[in-house]
């Protein structure tokens, strides 16, 4: 490597713990009632967004399957993208009334994240908002049992949940972690995601493959590491322009659902600091102006890597040239990292994704007032790959622009 | 890819569970007793080797940790490689006797093998034998947990034990899998593995990478999986080169533990048909001539694949390209496979291992014996990438020589 890492150390100890289990492959949400009975479920709470897992016959196949097993139910629909503390509440609600000892979230991120809230929630005598402004960590949880029908979030294998909650004194979109919420099993059939909408498979892809850059985007010593997570990433970039083409391809479906969950179970972060930075500013954005969170990481990470490569180059030139496949011939290193960028940008261009923020939310974005929200939320500084000011921030959704 | 697949079907369904606490990094091994005390456990009992543990000082730090956590435990030594049924009698013996509850082996695979067979033994009323020859299944265990000094069988995260057992029928060496016997956790500090003989490194670097081989030999396609495996195989196998000049370099140590844990836990062979025919054929060697078995694997899988790649050359190819980087330009397919074995061979040769098993163990070895073994022990037909008759397993033998 020709560029002096000045940060560089070596691998930090680290705990690798990801107990769920992983059902995968064709018919398998027919499993969900034989799987809840065998994780001891009695009454089911099933959570779920809108129309579409109806319309689909997803949602009476699962009841079918819960019936089947002989398990009771109740279901909380209405689940939005950005989910909001409001409908975690109602299900707190619905769960204490209801008796319910297992969550069953249908859907994406924000089904599960919400599953996830009620599950802390409802064996808890507070305001479960306490676990969200750090006042309360949770003790105790609700099992947690999920089926997948959006590849993106990896919240189906992860210990995280990001809640929304607007008051008086402004929006706050806030993620935690607990071992308690970590779901016991994830159902994921590939097939289910063949009919979203295109967008929805390319946001997706853009939040997975943020999950790992976060993570990659380190100035820790990590050879195995850094090459299966390149591995990754370009696999997921190589299947999501197949499935562009070809949105049936089931190997090319497979590939992007499985590597979603390896993107964030914590395989691609062993031995790291990692670095956040960009999920955070995009949150910001999403909170805001209400975007998909795929989309605006789509505008935020190549900013943001644009940005910080100036001052810590290493990781920037070895994803250009490893993940991106620049050729260095004959090119300097801002050369081989811009290019590394710009292909980054093609790639979610080819997507149908834009990378400018002022073109995602169709107005002028008020910075200021992000950056602000920023502060309130998490303090003066971002990040660890290079850690950013406040003043970095407003630089960087500048350059998002 | 230049070459058809005859074979080539999509991704199986699968369950991924790999619940295993790693618990990785400088001096974790501190942590025995913290750990078996959050696990739960009552009475444990020590299994480890030989001398080398208790001269190290490790056997007396762990005991220190758990006398620390107010532990109680007995201890059970003197386990060998290739490790017999012999031992496992004495240690259900010594286990029922001092009600134990929670196992731990402090060692490499053999260590492990045998405390999991004592684990399930210890609670079975019958001969522990029995779920060797599937006389009986398993349906309870003690706990397991591991404390890892040699990177190679994976068995700290694996669900696998493997006994050979002498009787007046033969040698019989016999792998079975239960979810029960899966570790609750493993601690893993790579500088234990520092003072190993070199030798017992270069074995474990030709098992963990076999563990991936038996998996990445399939007809089942598998792109994303495909590259991480080649990912992990290529940083085993620059690592290993960098241990051979550099024994204390704690990233390459590092990589090479964790990297032995991912080629067994099942992440490698995720939806696809594995093979497992090279293990099988290493385990008649193994069993009757003694030998290390990541050393019979140097010598039984390159001929296991010379072999195959006659009648199945698709994976060969990708093989030689992909892991062993064989610049294809200018070679017809016969020549890029046959440069990716020799490739193969010249790094088990640095490494300081031998392909030829004439000379691993010093004599003729009994090929008609080992077939008619193999055959007692396992059927009439081996593998799965091409399934071979007791003829083919005879000229596999027959090249490795």
């Amino acid at each position: 490597m020709p560029i002096e890492g000045t940060h560089t150390i070596v691998m930090n100890n680290f705990i690798f713990h990801s107990p769920t289990e992983f059902i995968f492959g064709r018919n398998t949400e027919n499993e969900a009632g034989s799987t809840l009975k065998r994780y001891g479920a009695g009454k089911v709470m099933l959570v779920y967004g809108g129309g579409s897992a109806e319309k689909s016959g997803l949602i009476r196949k699962i009841t079918d399957s819960l019936t089947a097993s002989g398990l009771e139910y109740v279901a909380l629909k209405g689940v939005k993208p950005n989910p909001e503390a409001d409908l975690v509440y109602e299900g707190i609600g619905l769960a204490v009334r209801e008796g319910v000892t297992f969550m069953l979230a249908v859907g994406g991120g924000s089904v599960i994240d919400t599953a996830k809230a009620i599950a802390v929630g409802a064996v808890y005598s507070g305001d479960f908002w306490d676990f969200y402004i750090g006042k309360a960590t949770p003790v105790a949880s609700l099992p947690i049992g999920v089926v997948l029908t959006i590849p993106a979030a990896g919240s189906e294998g992860s210990c995280k949940t990001v809640i929304t909650k607007k008051d008086d004194l402004g929006i706050h979109k806030i993620s935690i972690g607990s071992e308690l919420i970590r779901p016991r099993f994830a159902i994921m059939n590939p097939e289910l995601t063949m009919t979203l909408p295109w967008m929805q498979t390319a946001y997706g892809v853009a939040d997975m493959l943020c999950h790992i850059f976060e993570r990659y985007f380190s100035n820790t010593e990590a050879q195995l590491v850094n090459a299966y997570s390149e591995a990754i990433m370009r696999d997921i970039m190589d299947q999501a322009l197949t499935l562009k083409v070809n949105p049936d391809d089931y190997n090319a479906r497979a590939d992007i659902m499985w590597a979603g969950s390896l993107a964030h179970n914590g395989l691609c972060g062993v031995g790291k600091v990692e670095d956040w930075a960009s999920h955070r500013l995009e949150h910001e954005v999403s909170a805001f102006y209400n975007v998909a969170h795929g989309a605006g990481l789509a505008c935020i990470f190549p900013a943001w890597l644009l940005y910080v490569a100036k001052r810590n180059p290493d990781m920037a030139w070895k994803f250009a040239i490893n993940v991106m496949s620049v050729n260095p011939q004959g090119l300097d290193t801002d050369h081989i990292i811009a290019h590394g960028i710009s292909t980054l940008k093609q790639f979610y261009n080819d997507l149908g994704l834009t990378t400018s923020l002022r073109e995602l939310i169709g107005e002028e974005p008020d910075i200021d007032a992000m950056v602000e929200s920023l502060r309130h939320n998490i303090g003066d500084t971002l990040g660890n790959y290079m850690p950013l000011s406040m003043d970095d921030c407003k630089e960087i959704y500048r350059l998002a622009l």
